[in-house]
């Protein structure tokens, strides 16, 4: 399976984005969704920070509801009752807290590699189910309106939002779409059979299989026909979590999905799942191998080496683009071929 | 606050009931929905079993998919690689097994004290998501038709689902309304403001704070406009977990809700909110300290002792009639007023 990576990757490093606030530092600038918006090519970017530390305290940066804004709280590293063992999260007995937040950044390009990145926060959390942060959006396109969901962090769980924008100026936050824990929704770009349709990723607590389940709506706010689409596979890429990662596109064969799958050893690969193009809760074929997976140094080092993820591509033709983030830290492009896929699918 | 229960609880035992296949012993009758049906009280009972095992097998009763039926699988005691540890559940390598399963059975009486239980299963695992087993049905009327909703468990996760029925005969499933995990769902009677409304529980696998939300509905099967109402409370009863337990109904002050609270030390005990009549996501009043907890010997001993726990209510003027489980074992009748409610919330 051929995957063109470009050659100036990666497209966005953590050094191009400026922090949101002071007192904060970026440490990654990862998944975004993707769009083409008056011929130009949008990326909303994850763009994850944390507040500055030092060796006395840590800082946890989270939007406070009573306060209205942004705080930093602080945790004193010698209070023994506090776990600080895992440098991305602080858990008191009561409660556990993340020592980043993410908010989502616009970045704009005439070229699709170069981007001018957005000085501040496109959407940044500012309601109680965002306190710990909003991430991986995936952008759905539906005539003039772009439909943006993305993950939101609270101690409430991990829910999905969805919000509106028909100029990526103002946007106009929808709500919870899908209740904790709930990730990795991409939304059909049209009805199919009169509905909206959308992939979803719901987790169990105590059985712990995260699958992708699809499910339809009315008016793609209240979901219903709920149904688990593509399961885990022993001794495969996806072994042990998986999820849809890009918006589905069409294609002569039906819907095409690039999915991300992950093994026990934390290696998250893309494959791809073609659906049928009148009912996409029938699989028609599912990549045996990955077609993405680690191989330059920017993909096997970093932050989270191994970890390719997608929230988004751009079609053209035969070619699928695809912007995804590398170790949870950069940017980067890579295209393949629809005509590849298939062949890989054997359909 | 005074309950006053009545003098042959538990109402129903083990014992009543007879196990619903060769091999299978009854362990639990308890958490049960109830309505009135051509004029006499119906108790859909949560009915728990295991399969007789020995020293050599473990036996788990689950519904296969594949052979469309209940079958027993057996794991032999001395693999070292699978966990007996808790009786209540077999983990091997690779997935958790409920060592218990439950249906939902029907219970008929002319005086609400004293039961006919039928021999067969009323509601049984059928379906995938249903595979190990049933759990507590809450029943609400609207109009000709009751509709229940009930926790089904597999492997996939706790999703709620529902059901409904115009003759307590046939029964017509309707699948999932809320996805993994999340149950203690209970349906308002009516419609308020043009929409149908339910009270149920998401659980984050991260943050894991079992909290009641509230959402709306065209349909009762698809859900928006989710937000949490009723939060835990330090140092309080329902300082742990809580959730909805009996179906709300309209009083002149509000809709009250019954729910259940439960503290550090897993003793569940039920508490009252009220609601606005006309925005059921206005929470008027909440009870500081539990309407109902353990103080009867059948509630304080058993298998899980100090467990209050109710599905469903009956209200006949000021008595509130609540058909509650004790200990996760059997079923108790108790009566509360409904002015004691009121000056117990201080409205």
């Amino acid at each position: 399976m051929k995957f063109e990576r470009i050659s100036n990757n990666p497209i966005i490093r953590i050094s191009d984005v400026t922090p949101s606030a002071e007192g904060m530092e970026i440490i990654g600038v990862f998944n975004c969704g993707v769009a083409k918006y008056e011929g130009k090519t949008l990326l909303l970017l994850r763009v994850a920070e944390r507040a500055i530390s030092d060796e006395h305290f840590a800082r946890v940066p989270m939007y406070d509801i009573e306060q209205g804004k942004m705080v930093i709280r602080e945790f004193d590293k010698r209070d023994t009752t506090i776990d600080f063992s895992d440098v991305r999260f602080v858990k008191t007995p009561k409660q556990l807290y993340l020592t980043s937040i993410s908010h989502l950044r616009l970045a704009t390009s005439e070229d699709g590699v170069h981007f001018d990145i957005a000085k501040k926060p496109f959407l940044a959390p500012d309601c109680e189910h965002e306190e710990f942060g909003v991430e991986d959006p995936r952008i759905t396109q539906m005539g003039e309106w772009y439909y943006i969901n993305y993950s939101a962090i609270s101690r409430m769980g991990v829910v999905t939002c969805l919000a509106k924008t028909k100029d990526f100026v103002s946007t106009e936050k929808l709500g919870i779409i899908f209740l904790a824990d709930n990730k990795d929704v991409a939304i059909f770009p049209e009805k199919i059979g009169g509905k909206y349709w959308a992939l979803h990723r719901p987790v169990s607590a105590y059985f712990n299989k995260p699958e992708m389940w699809i499910s339809s709506s009315d008016d793609m706010l209240a979901y219903s026909n709920h149904r688990c689409l593509c399961k885990l596979r022993d001794g495969k890429f996806d072994s042990a979590r998986l999820g849809a990662s890009c918006v589905p596109f069409l294609t002569e064969k039906g819907w095409l999905e690039i999915y991300h799958g992950c093994d026990q050893k934390d290696k998250y690969c893309l494959g791809a799942l073609l659906l049928d193009k009148d009912d996409p809760t029938k699989v028609l074929a599912r990549s045996e191998k990955p077609i993405v997976e680690a191989e330059a140094d920017y993909e096997k080092n970093g932050f989270m080496p191994e970890v390719i993820f997608s929230c988004g591509a751009l079609v053209d033709g035969d070619t699928v683009s695809i912007y995804y983030g590398a170790c949870d830290e950069c940017v980067c492009l890579g295209r393949l071929s629809v005509q590849d896929i298939f062949k890989e699918l054997g359909v």
